[in-house]
């Protein structure tokens, strides 16, 4: 083993990032690919930049983000929050008194854990529905939430969205729809109306998912539930700061649906492809993935034996991909317990418009590497913990 | 009245953006006067923008704070927040169980309005206490909080400081210290020292107060408290963002207690000066500020009579000084709950060199027109909810 403990960790991340800065440094910017899919879009202007003071900054992005967020989203008012469980927390806050209730309805378990963590907080009680025949509302219930894309981006049925609600709002209870990489994913890819078009009162999405934006939750809906939530929002620090409500401002005029339904074909093509040399691979809505186990399963369909534990493995492949190709995965620069599954986003700026043959010859290379280091501890370790 | 509840504030705040946002396109920004005293910036070279975009910025931006921060604050963690208010939330939801107390103890009253609504959702009791000798923990206490200098920047006394945490810590219960702008007033103007070599487990101060740094709060103190506190920053999308946490760095490194000493001296110059023609003004640390009562005084003596109310008046003098001269006090852009005492910082870098004549200028006309307006509810009303 040589990753052994959370201190061998992150000296595997300090590691990657001496690689890192050797790239940027030796060659650029332009020979790193970022395809985590979690580094977050930060567009800004110089001009921009000069705003960015406490009272005179929101005075300009505070107006834009109404223009542009409502573009987005809808409704009547946007108020752009610290992060998306913020915006959950602000609402349940404001619209959920203790004793009452929260209806949750959703394509797939579980919802998001902020969802149940703040109606907890508030003293209400909350329940999840994926079935409509059991989906009730009852009489002290206080909101209705939807979830339009689960964490593992399962998108709920557009039928289904309008029948709850209705349903709730013939008992006059507000809906929250928690759109995180649904606002996007729905409406680009399934075609799906915005969720205030389909007549939700309040909406929440993630600046950071499937858009190039920071991460941040940006809310839209019926103004005076959007004041409401305000409130709350001011009283315990979860709004957007300055920084975060213009790099969202550019994040949502940077996207495009076009890039989004781009990288979800591009992925099926891609698949495709590399699915003819490699066993691994597995998709992912916006990408493809190797897990653990199935790196390992890989070794063993080409006879090649190694000491090192799967972990190692992943972690390993992750580095060497990094050193050879400037590829950045999670393995390489993620936190102590982060997962080791080696995911390929590709609907990042970096890869958007990478030649897919020239992507896969870069896994091939790097994998080519891999495959020989994995024999060789001794210079597997000498990469994992690189110091020059 | 004309500002009556926390839905009014968020609208006479909204009203006050939108007269930055005309000045600003209008006139320029060398026509606004930023004296809140929160007015701290955004400081960032071109490379650490660059980094922001990939997972390498916020990995090393996290690693930087660490080292930066314990450097400002002191402790052995540190943990960068989105607000002040969002630290205080999430330790009193780490730290203070349902049916517990929490006793806090400032130099006037009243403390921050966070910390009591924190409280409330928690379900623990809450009391302030400003005599040492009424200072009461009782059993069920589980957190005792001292703010460092109050929200009218009053410092408390050192001796007092350091008792009330011997009182806790007799008991075993943990201290946080509200700090917010007196992690630096403190210190570098009154020579105390910082709230963890005191003996406090824990520290926040808002990284835009009397520092060039961006909104925000960096916390400090025992790791083994800092992580529980951790838990809940991320569950419910309290923590500073990567272009955040950049922010606070530079902040932290670009401040000086010299410029803040300088506006000590200033601050004796100018209330010189402004004494000699209006009696309500009164000393802050680094500026000058009118509390509420002494406005409404300010009226009487002048023998002018208003149906507004003390509070109103507050607002509407704030407002006529960002409209009519470009000066923007808290008041005008406070968050709902924010103290109504009009207070001129002196060390911002907007006024930091301007003559103190021109700025006496400015406020003798500002004050002209306001006391035309006290005696015209409707258009004082109209200038508070400003809406062209």
């Amino acid at each position: 083993m040589i990753v052994n403990n959370s201190l061998d960790e992150v000296k595997k991340r300090e590691s990657a990032f001496r690689i890192i800065k050797k790239i940027l440094e030796e060659k650029g910017r332009d020979s790193l690919f970022d395809v985590t899919g979690l580094s977050g879009g930060f567009i800004a202007s110089k001009k921009e930049l000069e705003l960015l003071e406490t009272y005179v900054g929101p005075a300009v992005f505070e107006d834009e983000i109404q223009i542009v967020g409502k573009e987005h989203l809808g409704g009547e008012k946007v108020l752009p929050v610290n992060r998306t469980s913020a915006g959950i927390l602000a609402t349940v806050l404001a619209l959920v008194g203790e004793g009452s209730h929260v209806a949750h309805f959703l394509a797939d378990y579980p919802g998001h854990p902020s969802i149940p963590r703040s109606c907890a907080l508030a003293g209400a009680s909350y329940e999840e529905f994926i079935d409509i025949n059991e989906f009730a509302i009852p009489d002290n219930t206080s909101l209705v939430v939807i979830t339009g894309s689960t964490m593992d981006l399962q998108v709920i049925d557009e039928d289904l969205f309008t029948q709850v609600i209705s349903r709730a709002h013939e008992k006059d209870i507000p809906v929250l729809v928690d759109d995180a990489s649904g606002a996007r994913l729905r409406t680009a890819v399934f075609n799906q109306k915005r969720a205030t078009d389909l007549g939700a009162d309040l909406v929440v999405t993630s600046t950071d998912k499937l858009m190039p934006g920071p991460r941040g939750g940006l809310m839209a809906g019926r103004a005076e539930l959007i004041d409401e939530i305000k409130i709350k929002v001011n009283q315990f620090g979860l709004e957007a700061q300055p920084p975060l409500i213009m790099a969202m401002i550019n994040g949502i005029k940077a996207y495009t649906p076009e890039v989004l339904r781009k990288s979800v074909s591009r992925k099926e093509e891609f698949y495709g492809l590399i699915s003819k040399k490699y066993e691994m691979f597995e998709k992912t809505p916006n990408g493809i993935k190797v897990q653990e186990a199935n790196l390992a399963n890989q070794l063993k369909v080409l006879n090649i034996e190694t000491e090192l534990s799967e972990k190692d493995c992943c972690f390993l492949w992750s580095m060497v991909l990094l050193k050879e190709e400037g590829i950045i995965t999670i393995p390489a620069v993620g936190m102590p317990g982060a997962s080791d599954t080696i995911r390929f986003d590709l609907s990042t700026k970096d890869v958007i418009d990478m030649d897919l043959d020239v992507l896969q010859d870069k896994i091939d290379n790097s994998f080519d590497v891999f495959l020989d280091l994995v024999q060789k501890v001794e210079m597997a370790e000498k990469l994992i913990f690189f110091d020059e």
